[in-house]
């Protein structure tokens, strides 16, 4: 039972991607901007929709990782903290179950 | 500054899963199963790429919030708790930057 | 057999995406915008993924259609005719087998 | 104003799949089989979202021919002929422009 957080990653991601290009693949990400690292998560989901539906469980974990991993570093380069997006979960989630837009069709 | 952490969202989750799908939108989806539920963890992906190239900063808030949620709806439907994932992405993360596949190309 | 080819779908697509929107989804599509016509090619793209890893023969032939469909959708909107892609994709097939990228790696 | 369709893409497709996979970059992604050519499809689906939304004329003309391309692969190894694909379509839109889901959301 890991204690490692998102909380944790992202404090990796950034000290990772103000590291020296030469020296970290995640700053060279970083260096490249936004579109190349967005292509990257848009890769990473693709992985992880093939692993979910056709793959195993070790491949669904870690396309998942990559995929969290990739979020992270498009973040960081938009400049906005995890903490906006755990905050707007929060939002979000406060609603009531029934509230929760059971009415919307799943299509 | 929320306390709010992807492994409350991934209670919330469970618990709305196991709700009636009648009267929860995510029971709802948890029901219609893995190629639906991978399906829109890839439409909130391109969703996130758009806002991430184009769109604005309260856009990619929004769309990540969508992805992460959507992400922990696959992962529960393939029975995989977020703690698995998390301690993928501890093992991956706990080498040092300078391992950190710096020879590798960006693309 | 049809003969019926690409070229006779954009055709039906230009008179679509001109049409009332009240009356033609094309249209109300193209009327959208290129952000969502975008984000409908990522998601039947996404749905083509899935039929093609994990479903069967006529999903796959039926996403790819929609695939097709949507691709001239944002052609359209990018006000670039087919035929230019067409030129591209003969400009690059031009090559000869031997010069075709053998070297890089599928990866 | 070229000739070339995307009938004559899918002889060129066939004829690389079946090449030496030392010698053809197809062949090698043909033989590396259906995941990995769908994860393709699916990357070049990300990149075309990107140009659509937020590059050039010239980037989505390139990314849409490799789109092509690429659901080309993907058919050859699902053994489903183009003209499958097309008559899927011409079926589809022998329909009126009226009857042409127009009740239907873009959303």
């Amino acid at each position: 039972m890991t204690s490692f957080t998102l909380a944790d990653l992202e404090k990796i991601v950034a000290v990772r991607a103000a590291a020296d290009p030469a020296e970290s693949w995640t700053a060279k990400l970083a260096a490249a901007g936004m579109p190349k690292a967005a292509k990257k998560l848009g890769e990473e989901a693709v992985e992880t929709v093939i692993a979910a539906t056709s793959q195993g469980r070790g491949e669904l974990v870690g396309e998942s990782a990559d995929l969290l991993y990739h979020l992270l570093v498009v973040l960081r380069i938009g400049n906005i903290p995890l903490n906006e997006v755990m905050a707007e979960l929060q939002r979000r989630t406060a609603q009531s179950g029934l509230a929760e837009k059971a009415g919307r069709p799943v299509e």
